[in-house]
């Protein structure tokens, strides 16, 4: 039995981590109760644990043997460790039958749980003992709330069975990407310098802090795999396996990158060539020694033949023949394979305007739907493009019906201010899980991903060693809201914060709570849509600088091989993705998109200049003409952001101090670099365009 | 008595390298005559080395001890190394005198010699040792026209007494700037990875081409001085002394750029103010150190208060303080503080059109004129900006005529094509020699710098470990030509190209000897202004990628903190640095040029935006607009590179293999990268201007 440290706390010094949504406070109303635990096993020996050292500290008392009859004010019973367990899980369910009448019924699946509250009894029950373990951290969010006796009875299962988290982490410190490719809150929790950093205590917390948001996996190598990252799979797999054994206790199971050259750079072979019976032998033989190792093993992450990745392209071969080729070694295992479709050009030549990035993986994928086997995820990014502040739904997403898919988002803020930046993405992603790729009143994108069946939500990952986590404090509700939402994506993201508020917060603030409250939602709330007015406008993506992408460069990539072009000129600015015009792209959504996005008259406002070149006197459906819309926007942004500077600044005294002064500081050099962003955009469109600001601002 | 291991060759295999202008060949006509060497001391020891070694090959003689008398074909004499040798000196002058009756009148100098020819004899004359090994060098240019009987008598002294590069070599390889910054021929030849590479043989070879050039002074380490370097002023002294030992014998004197800031991380003080007593005594003691190991040791480089190196404002000091700090140190022992005027701020605001960096050396320096002590040198970049393909050349030069000043040209082609592309800087610093500050007629740039009182000129080192040394193997031409150039500001650039061609590549030839030449001067001749008509038009400079400075970014340092700006908008383009309505920068000239660059009719053409903001449709001097002249010399420039890739495909076979496969590579590059340049600058300003090529080209 495994107990972390108690490192974390509310105010991290130098050796101590931040307990984030989990701090001891937030276990005062379960810690202060009588609690009966029922069942076995490793995860619910997790629930046992939380519970006992919930209750040692507020004074409850805990069961976990027989007589079951005690007064508990909290029964947790799993079903799934033999007839004694059992036996007490149906004593439980029995009391709660007058609540659960209807609701507890049919099967809670291996995550689902059942919450009642029944003659003074708070209930969960489950049907395995992970179930036990999300239903022991919702009473925690609950509070003291789990406890109201008007609580009706009601099941929770996760829309989506596989909700993962992405680390681009590297071993060895890599000369151009570091240790965390795309990272911004330090080193890795798991590697340093080229070796393990075998770290149980922050681990473990990380598990804890996985389970209570709800990820339930995640894979522990950059997709972009390396020398020493590759062997991982084979003689380093020592070190996967340990960091599997801290975390399966809180029901994650790990997954590891893997290069498609592995037979030829691990297992010494004159080819990776997908059909050569050698190398299915070999993936067959090294997926055997994984699973030997790491019986729970969750299977492969593949970026192939993208940005100088090998891939099945260099055998002349398909993703389809790649990526069943893994398949079929995983698959006894009950292993998947995740399969990247971020395939694209990389070398495009800046000069032609036929070549479309945001066609790549549409035109690359689609025709190989029904291919793959089913154990193959084809892990799609949300938008066509690359994680921008804005983007349309990636048409891959609608596009493959034979195909199991995730969608992938970035936790991790590369393009979103990178965790320097107060940028909170709920809203964001929830506008993307509710986007019905059919049309208003049709499945939407979270459908095409749920259940078993689908491939779930997956995020690039915004963790490291630094003692908030995610650099940024606030950061934090990103991964928080991530994993909430890959659980239920109906949920409100406003709602979610407050949860995530509520958790962090409020259980150690020193001042008056309900401040604390509204000043982070007023911070936060709308902040990504803050974020969005002071950079690129209107959905044309990128003018980040390139290489590490903070900052604003207006034509930083417009002339490079990378694909991300806003084709301004003295007349007009945007790319023309239409069919009648333009690349076609439009052509690529199942109606009614295909006709939205390629009309200019009811394309959204927001997605304009992602689909439409036009000119800088198009008036916008909000009236105003897009070169006004581009100055006040980013006039607004900066203003948004000094009144979050401000806002915060009623919180000194009641957050801890640390926290303080590192949302502080971060919230000056957003100010900063907002005034650059509007600056830069603003001075660059007005020197193209000629348009002065109707309201007579000064542009520089 | 070292000898040069003779690994360099015409065609470098892996182990070996490049002979450049020193081809055993090139020593023909000298190594199959009787020769008569006068002398002792090292530097006669390294001509007497060169000969005996020329004449093994050639089937010549050497005489070096009496009888004197003998029948040579050529006698070398120096005269300062007691009576015997002089006496042979005055019987060589004896038999030259009908030819160098009022030539060879009145001292030659440390360095200068005299040349004659005299009944069938070359008689080569020297006061020093030194003026003996260039006169020696000077036979081997000639070649076989050195014994024309009808040859004039020639006294030969350089015009510049300090002839130096500087060497931006790190010790330890540094995270940003690599082994060398901006060096672009592989490692250094002095370090590797954080210590000495002791390679006498190559040093050695080294210490022959600058000889053989007329280099006489280096630096040994990068001017940005990070933590390893600085300890070559102390407990690492054994390293510099070595190469000190290794240079001397070809007349090299070695400096030491060293950080402001020694006393501080070196000796220990609190501080490093030039007025606090404990700093002056640890200077005087570090030095007196140098020169104990060091007896002939140069001075000191520094670059202070620049792009965040330590410097004398720390301490409330001003820049003549802080050198004379150094310079009293030095003082006793006859070494020089070579202080860069390189300052200006760096954290520019591109908002500010008031803050002109092209003022900042004027502005810091000319206050302090006469305050510096003699044996202090300031060294001025050749424009107010840094090292651009085209700059006026900085009006510092002409306002501090109290001061010793020093030009800072740079070979290393940091911004002229680094190396992967041909461009020949010969025209470009002769122009900048010529340069009359005062007006036509008056000094020029080469008067203020010349002679003991001047302080010379000094370039940014191309050199490393690449087997050519300098990566193109035609950008060998540029070092050449440096140190011809300072030896003889009025040389033609023209013939200094034939003198190294004669030398470099006609000896080894295995084709026609003037298709060589021809097409050498076919693609090299104009190289310089090649490069500037597909990059940055019209003086404007910069639009480079940030960072690495290779290849185009038209708006790349556009909003940045640099101050290199070019204001490019709908309307037109250029910096306006005028009295009337700009910076005033050209207030900073004296008469004609503060009314000539004031003028936008009086401006020449290829400095206008430099000076001026024009319209697009302005009309040059070339009857141009502006615009089409932006479209006609990238379009011209390309085609330019394109001829230069054919011509030079008529030398397969002419000359050595791995030099041919070397250039043709590079030339391919340079094609690509040429057509970049003249694609992203047309696009963007047709983007900008909305004119129309007037010969309908495609612009993109």
């Amino acid at each position: 039995m495994s107990v972390p440290t108690g490192q974390a706390s509310a105010d991290p010094g130098e050796l101590t981590w931040h307990a984030a949504w989990l701090p001891p406070e937030a276990f005062r109303a379960l810690g202060s109760r009588d609690v009966l635990v029922h069942g076995g096993g490793p995860l619910v020996d997790t629930v046992l644990d939380e519970v006992t050292r919930a209750c040692a500290r507020y004074g409850g008392r805990v069961w976990h043997s027989p007589p079951w009859d005690v007064d508990a004010d909290l029964v947790l019973a799993s079903r799934d460790d033999g007839p004694v367990a059992n036996a007490a899980a149906e004593a439980a369910r029995l009391r709660a039958t007058p609540a659960v009448d209807g609701v507890g019924n049919g099967s809670l699946g291996d995550e689902g749980f059942l919450l009642a509250r029944v003659n003074g009894v708070t209930v969960v029950l489950a049907d395995a003992p992970a179930g036990l373990l999300y239903g022991l951290f919702h009473v925690v969010r609950l509070g003291a709330a789990a406890f109201d006796d008007d609580r009706p009875a009601r099941r929770h299962q996760p829309a989506l069975a596989r909700r993962m988290l992405d680390h681009w982490d590297n071993v060895a410190v890599h000369p151009v990407s570091g240790q965390i490719e795309r990272g911004y809150a330090g080193g890795s929790i798991f590697w340093r310098d080229g070796a393990a950093r075998r770290d149980p205590a922050r681990l473990r917390d990380y598990g804890r802090l996985l389970a209570a948001c709800g990820v339930n996996a995640i894979s522990v190598n950059n997709v972009n795999v390396h020398d020493t990252e590759a062997r991982l799979l084979t003689d380093r797999l020592d070190d996967v396996a340990e960091i599997a054994d801290v975390l399966r206790p809180y029901g994650v199971r790990v997954h590891l990158a893997v290069t498609f050259a592995a037979p030829v750079v691990l297992g010494g072979l004159p080819t990776a060539d997908p059909l050569d019976d050698r190398v299915r032998a070999w993936w067959v033989a090294a997926t055997q020694r994984v699973y030997q190792r790491i019986p729970d093993f969750g299977g492969y992450l593949v970026k192939a033949d993208s940005e100088g990745r090998p891939g099945p392209f260099t055998y002349g071969r398909d993703h389809a023949e790649g990526a069943n080729l893994l398949a079929d070694a995983l698959a006894p295992h009950g292993g998947v394979v995740r399969w990247r479709a971020f395939v694209y050009n990389h070398h495009q030549d800046w000069r032609d305007r036929s070549t479309d990035r945001a066609r790549a993986a549409h035109d690359h994928f689609t025709p190989l739907d029904g291919r793959f086997r089913d154990n193959v995820i084809l892990q799609v990014k949300f938008g066509p493009v690359d994680f921008q502040v804005r983007e349309p739904v990636s048409p891959v997403i609608a596009a493959m019906p034979a195909t199991r898919v995730a969608v992938e988002l970035q936790v991790t803020q590369e393009y979103t201010g990178q965790q320097r930046h107060v940028c909170h993405l709920g809203p964001w992603w929830a506008e993307v899980l509710r986007f019905p790729p059919w049309g208003e009143g049709g499945a939407t994108v979270a459908d095409v991903v749920a259940g078993d069946a689908g491939g779930g939500l997956v995020a690039v990952a915004n963790v490291g060693d630094d003692p908030f986590w995610t650099g940024h404090p606030l950061a934090q509700a990103n991964l928080y809201a991530f994993g909430r939402l890959a659980w239920d994506p109906r949920l409100d993201p406003g709602a979610i914060l407050d949860e995530w508020i509520e958790l962090t917060w409020l259980p150690t603030t020193t001042g008056d709570p309900e401040l604390v409250r509204r000043t982070l939602h007023e911070i936060m709330d709308d902040s990504w849509r803050t974020y969005e007015r002071y950079t690129a406008p209107l959905g044309v993506g990128f003018m980040v600088r390139p290489g590490h992408h903070y900052g604003p460069d207006v034509d930083g990539y417009e002339y490079t091989a990378w694909g991300t072009y806003h084709f301004a000129d003295r007349d007009g600015v945007g790319v023309d993705r239409t069919r009648a015009t333009g690349t076609g792209f439009t052509g690529q959504y199942p109606k009614p998109w295909s006709d939205v996005y390629e009309s200019l008259e009811r394309c959204p406002d927001e997605l304009l200049l992602f689909f439409h070149h036009v000119p800088y006197r198009h008036v916008l459906h909000s009236g105003r003409t897009v070169i006004q819309h581009i100055y006040d926007t980013h006039f607004a942004g900066v203003e948004e952001v000094a009144a979050m500077r401000r806002r915060w600044q009623a919180l000194a005294g009641a957050v801890a101090p640390a926290a303080y002064e590192r949302v502080a500081e971060r919230l000056d050099e957003q100010f900063r670099s907002a005034v650059e962003w509007r600056d830069q955009v603003n001075t660059y469109f007005f020197r193209k365009s000629g348009v002065p600001d109707a309201h007579g601002r000064r542009i520089h």
